[in-house]
């Protein structure tokens, strides 16, 4: 292997830093229902098929255009089966062989993993960067400034994360504690990772942002793909034996029956317990605060913030056939029906609408659903879900 | 004409009251699209079209079995042309001749005179009892003693209304001032009529309410029909030469000619300006105080109370195929969809689906329905409507 040492003759700064870029791969996981959205999201519609920003854009195509400009057509995305079509329709350009179906969810150290191992087989020397389908960021610009940073410092021989700076005390989201600055070329804001941590408390939040020393963990992980594979298989051995049974199939008449049979029996594991925790505490991960706006779309008062442009009077309305009427009403309506749609006199209201569903919250609330969810599927209403 | 006098030789007060009943012809008036109730009740599928207690009976058919116990097949319907089927449908055994079909609405006189005129050219001794077709009462026991009390006191001459016994100072129906017991046999609770009054304001119906001399106007009249065409002569003569020449087109081949020529030039008024108000200057009306449990079922709040049984815990939900699923909720749900409804963490909230539009609201806006409608009209998402 030979991931610090650039491929060819160069030798100058820039050249190191283009032989860098030269091996960058981008890696889309596309899973998880969004289960927080319902009914808007759910499995045969999940978070990432939807424009939840009024772009005009899926998430998940507006991930695709992020990554463009720095990884080309070198994008491989992991999917469920489920979604193939859905998948191909919104990134055409995607060939078969970069486009990794997922029989049935298995987190995402399978998922991630097997996109490194896949990689792995066709060039050893490959940075990949995996990048989930379902967050909203801006400017594109400032998170391509980080992900070109995060390319040369991952070509130093490390797992990068990239971070993302805190806006608030979030108990929502875990931690990444920052330590000293690492000295990359063209990477200047490169710290040292000392560890992930949990969701905190309120309390612990409110430190950790007073600190200034701690960057909200948003999962997005660039690596030589040899790194990332080598913390996997000391880590969870029994994993790296199955996705690189399936690696060494992909691209061979033997890949169907070889994912089929071997896929079902990974184990289920986050890449955070599985690589990054592991990785952090052996020294080998990094990090650049991303200073981008961040969101992961987690319920409908985000929705309400990502949208605030397309207001009818206090209310934001997403949907292309929505027909609103307010009076003396505030909050969100995300709606997937051309249904007439009229709210009197109700504050900091969440609808939506879909043709077999209707949800009425309040954005206080919005974090509910998910059991709500839970119970329409313990009730055996899984027609909706 | 002969109001007076029993028909045939009846002597005793028993045959008195048989030949008073054998005169009596109930009227329905269905009509108005209930635009407080929308979009459950709107013009294609008006308010009487519903079963909003949870019955199994739609209002007009609740309507017509009352009144089957005192009238027989005695019964006329006026409603729009529009409804014609779906009246049919409900009551079946309504033949052609006693159904009044409107080709445009023009208000209560004229709905309620032309009925008059045409039971009046069949017979001009009966005792015609006009009753919406949109109001829920029970018991239908303690009703049909008022109504039985009424058509003896009409019997008698008098244009008699069943008043409603306040349980509360409303403010938003009008009142009838009773005056001095009337001796009528068989009618112990008629009193005179002293005036109708406008819907009073809070204080007003608060003295009301504690003086005890109060009755809400129902609408609800009980007389003879030459009575009613006597005072619709005097005081809107115009609306009065217009009926009159329906009713003695009606039953003959004239009857569509005429009624299509004549309905259009009828001028718009209430019964209760153009019969009601004055008759009762003229000392010709009376009350019978109903103690039976009446509502108009004037918005959402009103459905809430009318079907507290079948609640999903805090919240009231009416529609057959309704899915409903909440959490920390309260309120009510009327859903003419199978769709899943989600509540989630709201409180006192109204909830009306329909396949082409859907309100959410509060119990305490429940009122306000109707301005929202007049906004949907005037933006012109009339299909709604």
């Amino acid at each position: 292997m030979n991931t610090n040492a650039p491929m060819g003759p160069a030798h100058t700064p820039e050249q190191l830093a283009d032989a860098a870029m030269q091996r960058f791969y981008a890696v889309i996981p596309a899973g998880g229902t969004g289960t927080r959205l319902w009914p808007l999201s759910r499995a045969a519609a999940p978070k990432f098929l939807h424009d939840l920003t009024g772009s005009g854009s899926t998430l998940l195509r507006a991930t695709y255009d992020r990554l463009e400009p720095l990884s080309g057509s070198r994008v491989l995305v992991v999917t469920g089966e489920a979604h193939r079509e859905a998948v191909c329709r919104q990134l055409p350009e995607i060939p078969d062989a970069d486009l990794v179906l997922e029989s049935e969810p298995k987190d995402s150290a399978a998922a991630i993993g097997l996109a490194a191992a896949i990689l792995h087989a066709r060039d050893p020397d490959i940075i990949m960067g995996s990048f989930a389908a379902d967050q909203v960021i801006s400017p594109d610009a400032v998170f391509q400034d980080a992900v070109r940073e995060a390319i040369l410092t991952a070509a130093t021989g490390k797992i990068v994360t990239i971070g993302i700076t805190p806006t608030h005390a979030s108990t929502g989201f875990g931690y990444i504690r920052m330590g000293r600055p690492l000295d990359v070329a063209g990477a200047p804001s490169a710290h040292a990772v000392v560890e992930f941590v949990e969701k905190p408390s309120e309390d612990v939040a409110q430190e950790y942002l007073a600190s200034g020393g701690y960057s909200w963990n948003a999962g997005m992980f660039v690596a030589p793909v040899s790194l990332m594979l080598k913390h996997l298989k000391q880590n969870e051995p029994e994993l790296f034996r199955g996705i690189d049974e399936i690696a060494r199939a992909w691209d061979t008449p033997a890949q169907h029956e070889v994912t089929a049979r071997v896929w079902p029996t990974l184990p289920k594991i986050a890449i955070d317990y599985a690589v990054a925790e592991p990785a952090a505490d052996a020294g080998d991960v990094a990090v650049i605060p991303g200073n981008f706006s961040w969101d992961d779309v987690g319920d409908f008062a985000a929705i309400g913030r990502l949208n605030s442009a397309s207001e009818v009077e206090n209310v934001t309305v997403l949907g292309e056939g929505a027909r609103v009427f307010t009076e003396s009403a505030s909050g969100v309506v995300v709606s997937d029906t051309k249904r007439v749609i009229a709210l009197i006199g109700i504050e900091d209201v969440v609808i939506v609408d879909t043709a077999d569903a209707l949800l009425v919250t309040t954005k206080a609330h919005a974090q509910r659903v998910k059991s709500a969810v839970d119970r329409l599927k313990a009730s055996g209403d899984t027609d909706v879900l």
